[in-house]
């Protein structure tokens, strides 16, 4: 079994839910036709990252109810960035909707980036669980938090096949795009979707550069710094196996070391 | 304090111990004239590397002995990757020499690379000691072991300054050297020192691509894939302080999540 995983890189439309909305569903049409069984998002594409004040009055359980919409009627299976109202707050969110609009997963930010993240959120509390899609076992992380060792390493252990990263990459962190992200994949021979925002939302401008990255740490598939629009390729577990037979970091591990 | 750290590139002389020697001996006068405080040298630089059964015999004692007097004669520490006997076999060894001829150090290679390495050596079974020199604090690690993230995790955590990594990287990991050492140095915010043989040892053929890389990720010196000679940079604890306050990832860690 295998998943071909879309990743949609857009620049949004900051604070305009129904704009975000109607992005998502042309992406979904869009790559549902290329054959993806899956669609990504940014971090917070649903509302923009970059609120402030105006972050919170967005963040309403709706927008769930909105993108499973979505997923329905395109027949495409999508996992969002967007605020969750939680105790306290809001959290850094991720949802994950089958085709058929059933909830599969829910993961909260864990790592929380500087002044900007911790003013505006809640962090989670927990790393995700592994959830299967097309027999595909899949995790998933939040920006920052791909940047410590600890969580891929920790989702490879799990048994996922495919780490799966929205982001919201600003300057001057293009390196983390085009040399942390493939030593990830590499070090745990496990395949990385890495999904960026474009443009600029006040004081921050994303870095795009957006990339599918295979268990061997080879690109599969990738946008530049600038560009909207879709990246696309098709996750194996057979082929992670293999990769992992021929570069055996998991089995070498000294864990009682550490 | 600061710590001046030269590492030699060369393709030594496998198996002929008087000749490598001599090369210590030469990079370490020329180390010191350009205000070097440590010589480093490749793995299993004393006897070359890919020796297979000649390897054995070549494992004596007073290989540590005979790197401890070039250090006392030049007057500058020296770290030396040679083969230790110990129970078993021969372990694939560091031992880190003062400038007054102490033993500060001594570490087995704990993750043992392939057939190659597993049917040359004993694994050894502790991670290394942070050890002061000139009031940097020093943690070492051999080759393969460094491509585990957890491995410089450890020694960051440990408070280590800086991490120092002999090493006989051979193709096709050219990638190791160029792209995964600099991520492991950013991740950890903390200097690393990979220092590599060039040239070919029977079906080995090694990159080169030595470098020294700051706290931040940036490559302080580096040599280029067939050149002999050395690089040399300071290391100073102060940036690698400064570093970590404006890239918190060791503070930032989730450690009740992993």
């Amino acid at each position: 079994m295998t998943l071909t995983v879309a990743g949609l890189q857009h620049h949004g439309v900051l604070g305009d839910v129904e704009a975000n909305l109607d992005l998502i569903a042309d992406a979904a049409r869009r790559a549902s036709e290329r054959g993806a069984d899956l669609l990504v998002t940014p971090e917070m594409f649903v509302t923009g990252y970059n609120l402030g004040d105006r972050l919170a009055p967005l963040a309403t359980p709706e927008l769930v109810d909105r993108v499973a919409s979505i997923a329905v009627e395109v027949g495409i299976a999508i996992l969002a960035g967007l605020p969750e109202p939680v105790p306290g707050g809001v959290a850094n969110a991720l949802v994950l909707i089958d085709a058929d609009g059933t909830e599969l997963l829910r993961y909260r930010k864990t790592h929380l980036f500087g002044d900007l993240d911790r003013h505006l959120f809640v962090a989670g509390d927990t790393l995700p669980p592994i959830v299967e899609l097309h027999g595909v076992r899949i995790a998933v992380l939040i920006c920052y938090d791909v940047e410590f060792p600890e969580t891929v390493r920790a989702a490879a252990l799990d048994g996922a096949d495919v780490v799966i990263v929205p982001t919201a990459q600003m300057e001057p962190y293009a390196h983390i795009a085009e040399r942390l992200i493939p030593v990830r994949a590499w070090e745990n021979q496990t395949p990385l979707v890495y999904v960026n925002r474009v443009g600029s939302e006040g004081d921050l401008t994303y870095v795009g550069r957006s990339s599918i990255v295979g268990p061997d740490g080879v690109v599969l598939d990738a946008l530049d710094a600038d560009s909207t629009g879709l990246m696309i390729a098709t996750i194996d577990p057979e082929a992670t196996r293999r990769a992992r037979q021929e570069n055996p970091y998991l089995a070498d591990r000294r864990a009682e070391l550490y």
